[in-house]
């Protein structure tokens, strides 16, 4: 059941509406992996710098995550600065800098090479090609996110990575801009055609819709009424969804990737309500399971759960 | 199971990225009686000028749409022109003629006074509470859309008509707008203070949430992979939501708004798939449960249709 991540570490410094907070714990694998870790064993494969905190080193160690794909390099950690506005959906980067990132080229070891479960957390595309060509045996599962940076700076890379896994985790504007479609349906047809037989297009207070070969699924978001921070929803989204097909021994029937979805759809939930990784830190898995039914209340229509005719016949029958 | 509408009755001209259209019947009562009228009998209240053509009499007679309300009165039909960008969500108004509505005073006959449903279409607030006040008694249900152009124009009439009406629909910006909120749960609560019990917020491409007193409701919107006019939309999702209420006599427990929820998101997305009402004008009701069906199976993700804990105790349980 191992679940194997690359992607960021960063330290992020976030400006919202009202608060603003320096050097907090950040980044794809970061999300990522704690969210995933309240389901699965978990492996994280990243860069640092050398101001890499003892406390987040210990974090990660409170979810079990195998650390030992954690490079220490002299230098500073990879470093994010963004800010939100009175809505909270618009995100504007401040200022990036990849730091130790830059010349990142990770090993992965002999418990890495094995695992089942791969998930290619939003990074540059030719480290996800490097991670994936590492893989001593095709893992049973490959995921990708990605972004609009990697869409517009290095889409051939990226189109290469996207052609050899089994799923794409995408926000909606991204998969309008990598296909050039005005329309997510369209668009993840052709990203379907592309490679990945399963497309997930990321909607942020929206929810998410899944594109399955057969099916689509349309997935609420849990309604929050205190976003405090929303860096992270996607990866912590990503996290939860992948954490539930580890857990699930790679099940990707049509109904577990739809509750993945949900799972996905509540870990991005609790990721907004703090900074950082702090929303996600201290849950219970009864905490998702209150949410996963709460979710499942809001979301029902019938309530025999199948599907059936509307009782027309007792309508004015002009139609 | 009569409803009644009062609204506006409209040449629209419509330019989108690819096509355009002028002098097309539109107007917030003509979508809405055209929607509703699969599913109930439906008497419109409106006026029109002495240019309206027979065919748009033709097509309201088709739908057995009642026109003892609609005035024919010497001057031009209301006109509305406006364009749409490659991004269909975004409307730009061009121009608005009221022309006939400027100085229209609705007079209800006999039998608009006793119908048991009312749908104040968006207009002018003041003609809706006018309409309100003429009602012999206190409709079973009443219902209220409006628009920003009220909200910031006619912003004490129309909260003055809002504390009086059963539930409104309106849209999430406009919902934020008016209440100042930037968050549509907030939002939906401080206009449940004012009176509605039941506000249905509509998302456009994105669906709706319906809150009613205890219950959160959100719905997806049915994917249309080829919108053409976006036009109506709104006024077409409520003429399916009435139109079923009206029909299950007034039945308003939340699974009877859930279903009605659907059915205006239903009623939403045939609207968009052609110019004018043309999109809603030779449905079958056969059509309708087809899309229900094709929502449930886009929407449902426990099998069972029962809320039931996820396999937890085959998990990893660090959380």
């Amino acid at each position: 059941m191992t679940l194997l991540v690359v992607g960021s570490v960063a330290y992020d410094s976030i400006k919202t509406n009202s608060e603003q907070r320096t050097d907090v714990l950040g980044g794809s694998a970061s999300y990522f992996s704690i969210a995933s870790s309240y389901f699965t064993n978990v492996k994280l494969i990243a860069v640092v710098g050398n101001d890499f905190k003892r406390k987040d080193v210990d974090l990660f160690n409170s979810h079990s995550v195998d650390l030992s794909g954690l490079e220490i390099k002299t230098g500073e950690t990879f470093r994010w600065s963004g800010m939100y506005g009175k809505d909270v959906n618009i995100r504007q980067t401040l200022s990036t800098n990849l730091n130790v990132f830059s010349d990142f080229s990770p090993k992965l070891n002999l418990s890495h090479v094995e695992s089942p479960y791969l998930f290619l957390a939003n990074i540059d595309p030719e480290i996800q090609l490097d991670v994936l060509n590492q893989m001593q045996r095709q893992p049973k599962l490959t995921a990708l996110d990605t972004m609009n940076f990697w869409i517009e700076g290095s889409k051939a890379s990226l189109l290469k990575i996207i052609r050899k896994v089994d799923m794409l985790f995408i926000d909606s504007n991204e998969a309008l801009s990598l296909t050039g479609e005005n329309n997510i349906a369209k668009a993840a047809k052709q990203i379907q055609n592309i490679g990945p037989g399963v497309v997930i297009i990321k909607k942020g207070e929206h929810g998410a819709i899944l594109f399955n070969q057969d099916s689509i699924f349309i997935a609420p978001a849990y309604p929050i009424d205190n976003v405090v921070d929303p860096t992270g929803a996607g990866d912590s989204f990503a996290g939860g969804f992948m954490g539930i097909l580890a857990a699930s021994d790679g099940d990707t029937s049509d109904i577990n990737l739809r509750r993945a979805t949900i799972v996905g759809s509540i870990m991005g939930s609790y990721a907004v309500q703090n900074f950082s990784v702090h929303g996600l830190n201290a849950l219970k898995l009864a905490d998702v399971t209150a949410r996963y039914n709460k979710i499942w209340a809001m979301s029902k229509f019938e309530s025999t759960g199948e599907s059936k005719s509307l009782p027309w016949s007792q309508f004015k029958p002009h139609g």
